[in-house]
């Protein structure tokens, strides 16, 4: 019977955006797949479908039309777009389906900030505070040279231009306010204008437009300070999970160009706001914003063309910095804000990579450093003697949850943490917000493939050891090693998992896997297989080589590192040992690698703070060597190397 | 019988943009008293609704629902904006409608060109003829950075941005066409992109935005030739005849600011696509368009508030010059293409009086002179000693016809020559297009009330010779002179007033004016009578205030003057020795008096073509001193003596 239906074709469901894929012995109604997949969506009526909290968008266009339920409970603008309710769903087809920030019970983890370091505050755009002189009969002149004397009699500015948009706010504001206004200056134009003195506030958003999340940093241009930050998914997600495959949904069609980028845009000004609101801030007061991104996400981002970018050799538009009205983007901030998007430095090294360059101050290191942004593409920059190269590698999304066979974004209920007993050879794991575990997450299965290293389980070449007990087989004789098991049906509450883990949850799992079972286990129990093993094996592979052909390239030997930088959210969750282990690096004192957080944030976050450090990334920008790996003579050869684990001597 | 009627209340139509009202004994249907008007109404099926050419725009609210012709023949837009099949209407109230140009069966009579100065072409947009190095994986540069390389190595030309469209084109114009194209640069912005070299063409517009009528010149930016030009009525008259019912429209209501400025941005856009089809050339490929107009067009054109424009002291809100894309007008252009306008000077006076300057080289003279552009108000400049002064006059529409009982535009049929004989005091007159007269313009109302004051008909207070026997009653009792017979049905066509006309018509006029009706005349024969006389007294009165202020302001007497330049399509159709008579100005040598046309289209097009004018023009526009002549003491004395006729013995 169990054979059977292993063989059966089973239903796969790709859940968005945590990148959760479950397959499905039989047809399924959603809600319940959704919860026994342990995944928290709301649900208040129990599936009856009169709350309508479950709500999910049906990605694919076979979707069937709704039932009275759905009609009742959705806007018709909701169904046109592919609303549904999950509890009205059955799951009888594969399916890519996308639940919505305000569906789910819990928020995933998304850090959004990065370690600061100083500069000085010197914002790009200033408020200056003006009593004009009253217009009558014998003083006729305009509203702006009113403004214009005013700054320069007060504060010795000239300036050049105002906003059309300001100019036509500007009359009611001077009148209704006994000529007593306020102005926002950027460069030599006038952004804003406001009623009184409103020079004690200031504000401004920096974001790091990343493939799968954003960060969104609300700044205090006065103080420095951030006020408060927000991490929300891309919903670009929905059209293709990494970079290639949203480069080319967009070119598959004429609007879709403009669908990736309002889908963006919309998302972004929604969080923009909410993070003002929360704040007790109107989105209109703030004066300028910065966003860096790959260059994908940057095309995209200004709804500009992709296709030099999806095809060989890979350049991009514009590597020069772009500022745009807010307006024109469709994001409102101050009447007259401006966004700055710092250039682009190639194909597949952004204006990210550039913000984290400076945000970690790497440049102005001493010695040879290594900054690593691990990600879909990982690009990393070598520092030595004053000079930037910078290389971006393939490494995939594994590390995101993709490929991996249970693998999942850093969502609650995700396998973050792993440790194989040497003797027992039991795993511990440590799940996201301690949630029953429901998958394993990029820094789960780093772990994990490091910890089946350390333990022999596996060799140097990535194969399971046969011999060994503790693995066990799944119905096509696959060799698997079990983290944790799967609930089959919904019973495993957080509660029994809770109660579970205090009773020694080591030894459970670990019998399960090699006793309980007969060493055969089911598909739905979270384990690593030879794939996932293989596709950690091609990331760190594509890490390694570039930092081999970076070293080559500048004839320097990995012992003359001084230091490893690691950014991005995902580096400042992973295990450096273990990174060290699998051989994403050579053997390395621990000491030497940092772990910084989201830089690319800071660095955003500086270029809106500080006129110098924009000017500065500039600068840097134009200075940083891009290597473009693929054409290096001896890439082959890294990589095929680069594939391998390390020796078990060199495993620390 | 006859007097009956009169006394009856009559229906009043207005009928715009010609500006001619007429006056209804009874209900009558639309396409007849249109026609019965002399006004050339397009028309195939002879009323029968079938052909749908005399469409009309009813403005007022209580239009009534469209009929069943009008059903079949209009849309469902043009019905609920108001249009109407004028065959199809009755007449029975008091109406405002508007003739569209598509449905009058001849043009209106714009000048739009003036006397050309010479000047340097050195226009401030440029195309540049590039070819660029192909990017592969061993030149991996972005798309930008090559035309910045190809720029820099070929022309020695650095730019610093570059339009967003213009940069979304270039990527697939750039591999369309091997990699060879032309990039059109205005200061350090790339604006346009095209394929191949397009070095030879070079294409602008200018643009003097007046209250009545709209100027469009099509321009070689390379040879610096007019290619064509373009005169159309200001559609926002339907929204006010004068610029202070146009503020106060705009002010009544938060939409009809939108409503005013959109309807002309609609019509310009219109006639520049027809300008450029006509002369074979893509809008696309205009670059740069410069516009001129009064200070409210120019609030009103940009969509500013007007309400401290319309409210004393009448400040404008800015008086710098204006760079704007035009798309973000709502004008397509070349892609990045802007729209440059130079500064107002102040409420009233505006950048068309600016361009006038300019275009007339006025500043630049030695000695002292006059520069006057006659409109609604009239600008008057005194240049002295390097010195510009500059004043408003508010004098009124009755040159455009407006005010005055018989008055009318300057359209076909209107009179705009009267010669009256001294001997038999017959009127000889010339109608525009040579047809059946309709009504009288400005140039014909203006040589009526000289030629009356020359022949003794009135006094130099303005009041008619009651002993004439050559001036009749209308049936109220007040005094008239006649100078055509209005037909009361269509049967005079063009063809029986040619013939008349040959037939020695000063006669007959004479004779029917003073003999044949009894000295009693139809209220609809073309006369001229004492409440027209008046108009055009305050008219001429409101401008010679304006010259003695200036003139005493800068302690100049007349006689000190060395040239009057007249601009100002107006301007040029009137004699100037009638000018004079009726002591718009002292007595002065008709030589120092030079009629200029146009040339406020004349600065406008120097501003396209030349950096040097249009940084001048900036110059002149805060070098010049505007005097506000209702805060001058003398003023009321200076008005009420300006009033006055001049002597007989002065009359020349």
């Amino acid at each position: 019977m169990k054979n059977q239906k292993s063989t059966q074709k089973k239903i796969k469901i790709s859940i968005e955006p945590i990148g959760r894929r479950i397959l499905l012995e039989e047809p399924t109604n959603g809600l319940d797949a959704i919860l026994d997949a342990g995944i928290g969506i709301k649900s208040v009526c129990a599936g009856k479908g009169t709350c309508g909290k479950c709500r999910i968008l049906v990605m694919d266009k076979d979707r069937k039309p709704p039932n009275d339920q759905e009609m009742k409970k959705l806007s018709s603008d909701e169904i046109s777009h592919g609303v549904r309710l999950a509890c009205q769903q059955v799951f009888d087809r594969d399916l890519k389906i996308y639940i919505p920030a305000s569906s789910l019970s819990e928020e995933q983890k998304l850090q959004v900030e990065g370690e600061e370091i100083k500069f000085e505050i010197d914002p790009l755009v200033n408020k200056f505070h003006l009593k004009l002189k009253r217009a009558s009969l014998d003083d006729l002149g305009s509203d702006l040279d009113r403004v214009k004397n005013a700054l320069k009699s007060g504060y010795d500015i000239s300036i050049e231009l105002i906003d059309i948009e300001v100019l036509k706010l500007m009359p009611l504001i001077i009148r209704n306010n006994s000529w007593d206004i306020t102005v926002t200056i950027k460069d030599s134009e006038i952004i804003n204008v406001e009623a009184g003195d409103k020079t004690a506030s200031s504000y401004g958003i920096a974001i790091d437009l990343g493939t799968t999340k954003i960060a969104i940093l609300l700044v205090n241009l006065i103080s420095g300070e951030t006020i408060d930050s927000k991490g929300i998914m891309n919903p670009q997600i929905s059209f293709g999970e990494d970079v290639m495959s949203r480069l080319n949904f967009s070119l598959q069609d004429q609007d879709n160009l403009e669908k990736i980028k309002n889908i963006a845009i919309g998302r972004i000004s929604e969080a923009i706001n909410k993070l003002c609101s929360k704040n007790n801030i109107s989105s209109s007061e703030i004066l300028e914003m910065t966003l860096v991104g790959n260059t994908a996400m940057h095309h995209l981002f200004l709804g500009l063309p992709v296709k030099q970018l999806a095809l060989s050799p890979f350049v991009p538009i514009t590597s020069s910095p772009i500022e745009i009205k807010a307006r024109d983007i469709g994001i409102e901030l101050a009447p007259g804000a401006y966004i700055y998007m710092p250039p682009p430095i190639a194909g597949f090294v952004g204006s990210d990579h550039l913000a984290m360059i400076l945000g970690t101050r790497i440049d102005n290191k001493k010695g040879n450093y290594l900054g690593i942004d691990i990600g879909t593409n990982t690009e990393i920059a070598l520092v030595s003697g004053g000079k930037i190269t910078s290389v971006s590698t393939a490494s995939g999304p594994a590390f995101e949850g993709a490929h991996i066979k249970h693998g999942m974004r850093a969502a609650p209920g995700a396998i973050e943490k792993v440790l194989i007993d040497q003797n027992t050879f039991t795993a511990e794991i440590q799940t996201i917000n301690d949630k029953t575990p429901i998958g394993i997450c990029g820094s789960g299965i780093l772990d994990g493939v490091a910890e089946l290293l350390r333990t022999g389980l596996i060799d140097k070449r990535g194969k399971f050891n046969k011999e060994s007990k503790y693995l066990c087989k799944d119905s096509k004789g696959q060799l698997k090693f079990v983290l944790g098991l799967l609930s089959n049906n919904n019973k495993n509450s957080d509660k029994d998992w809770k109660t579970r883990k205090q009773e020694n949850l080591k030894t459970n799992i670990g019998d399960t896997a090699s006793v309980a079972i007969d060493k055969q286990c089911y598909e739905n129990d979270i384990s690593i297989d030879q794939k996932d093993i293989v596709e950690i094996q091609l990331a760190k592979g594509a890490m390694r080589t570039g930092i081999e052909i970076l070293l080559e390239n500048a004839g320097i030997s990995f012992n003359k590192i001084d230091g490893i930088i690691i950014a991005g959210a995902f580096g400042s969750y992973i295990d450096p040992k273990n990174v060290v282990n699998i051989g994403m690096f050579p053997k390395v004192n621990l000491e030497k690698i940092s772990q910084v957080g989201n830089a690319a944030g800071v660095g955003a976050r500086m270029m809106l703070l500080s006129r110098i450090e924009r000017k500065r990334s500039e600068k840097i920008a134009k200075d940083i060597a891009y290597l473009e790996l693929t054409v290096f003579p001896s890439f082959t050869d890294h990589f095929i190397a680069s594939m391998q684990f390390p020796e078990p001597e060199d495993i620390i």
